[in-house]
């Protein structure tokens, strides 16, 4: 399968996007790559990096002329963007996102999508604890899980597209679930480990002189702590009703461990031990 | 301060126990630098590997000839070889250990001490997920944490060496406090990461294809969670009352958080994301 014909668009130049753009130009090469940020500082930047054939703070030009359209931007924002801009796509675009949740998502462009256009949901599994332009890497995807959410509507071609594009940039597997199982997933494997990161360094933030006193794990497990306020805020509320149930579940676990402590309840602490022990070997990549 | 004079004995050579090897033998160059260890497999490995000037699986004959001998061994097990050893060792010899957990340790082994040997608890804040002799390294310590907990006991100068130790090695920060003020310490900063690390696999554990499905945040989370169950269970039951306060502590964050994501209440979950934010930032290394 080639690109050398396509023309790729990428709306939102922040760490996702731009790190698409990056791999997309040193591993994929289509035809054109253009990028459109409203921030006019990131298209200055982008365009000194030579990162993308044309930079725009506008995309109302170029969105006719695009094959592929990866809109990187926050979820409401990529609604907006889609359903918006309609009418402005190319005859049969594929259009794809970044976005941490699905369900939603992908229900209301949906809802609303040109009968030639294919809009294919995606999640790439990566990031860092610093977003931004300026964080942003070829080699972001790489060793990464890539999830596609396809839907009935999808062809079964553009979908091999997305797919060889998250292979061409580095992804490791690749993995299509509904957007309903995405959501139910993710809240276990993205949002969890966000809030305890949250809940860990606000534990930590009493103790004197924490920064001389912490090993690996502690840094490990607050690593994402740093978080991106606005961004979480709506993907948490967004995906409520799984969040709060594994949540739930977590606390159990954790109600389980502690009791065990009191009780110093050696079998039970090693019956805990031993299902994390061998479970962590199974996602060890 | 020279340590060309001393005589340094290693007692068991795992993770821990052999990464101290490796690291006196290539950063600091003592006079003769031995290494203990019951498991003959170990020796013969230590031998091939000429990490040491020699190995045993028995130190009586070696003991009174050590200046420094640092004990690396599980906590009970630590003690045990401290006192059973009580009237073998070397006349003004240095004592140290590399436990996770200072009082009842400090405590009994002061109970017991001759008045001429000086025993000086120390805590490298440095590991790996997996253990044993041959994951050791010389780099284990590098730009890690290194906590002493002085007692009225120690010598000011045998202080000195045992820091210094610690520096050559790589260590990056050295901190002193209480032994108390460490396990208050350490319930925060390297228990609760763990048990949380095994409470979040276990609750992933039921995703199907969760390999698949996760990225940085949960990997790095649940990196400890391959715990040593024997080992941690002594730690997390001798550390008791402090770390049933931190669990306490960190599930009243936790439910704080969770009950904003069902109120949907932004203000409420941007506060504790600024506060973790503000924090993180703080132990950045």
């Amino acid at each position: 399968m080639g690109f050398s014909d396509k023309n790729v668009l990428i709306v939102g130049l922040g760490l996702i996007g731009a790190s698409y753009a990056r791999a997309i130009r040193k591993y994929i090469h289509p035809n054109k790559i253009w990028g459109v940020d409203i921030n006019r500082e990131v298209i200055d930047l982008v365009k000194k990096e030579d990162i993308v054939d044309d930079a725009f703070v506008n995309c109302n030009n170029i969105l006719k002329s695009a094959d592929i359209v990866i809109v990187s931007l926050y979820p409401q924002d990529t609604i907006d963007f889609i359903v918006n801009n309609m009418e402005n796509f190319k005859q049969g675009a594929i259009i794809t996102d970044t976005c941490g949740l699905k369900s939603s998502l992908v229900g209301k462009i949906n809802k609303v999508i040109r009968k030639d256009i294919d809009f294919i949901g995606t999640h790439p599994m990566a990031g860092k604890e610093k977003g931004g332009f300026v964080n942003s890497s070829s080699e972001l995807f790489v060793n990464s899980n890539y999830i596609i959410t396809p839907t009935l509507n999808n062809k079964e071609e553009n979908i091999n597209i997305i797919n060889d594009m998250a292979l061409k940039m580095g992804c490791r597997n690749i993995i299509k679930v509904s957007p309903k199982e995405h959501d139910e997933a993710i809240a276990i494997t993205s949002h969890l480990p966000h809030i305890l990161a949250v809940a860990l360094m606000n534990t930590g933030n009493s103790l004197k002189d924490i920064k001389y006193l912490v090993g690996g794990s502690f840094k490990d497990t607050t690593r994402v702590a740093t978080i991106n306020g606005e961004l979480w805020s709506q993907l948490f509320m967004a995906n409520k009703e799984n969040l709060v149930k594994v949540i739930d579940e977590f606390q159990k676990n954790i109600e389980c461990i502690k009791s065990a402590i009191i009780e110093e309840d050696k079998e039970k602490l090693n019956e805990a031990f031993k299902k994390s022990c061998d479970g962590r070997r199974e996602i060890q990549l």
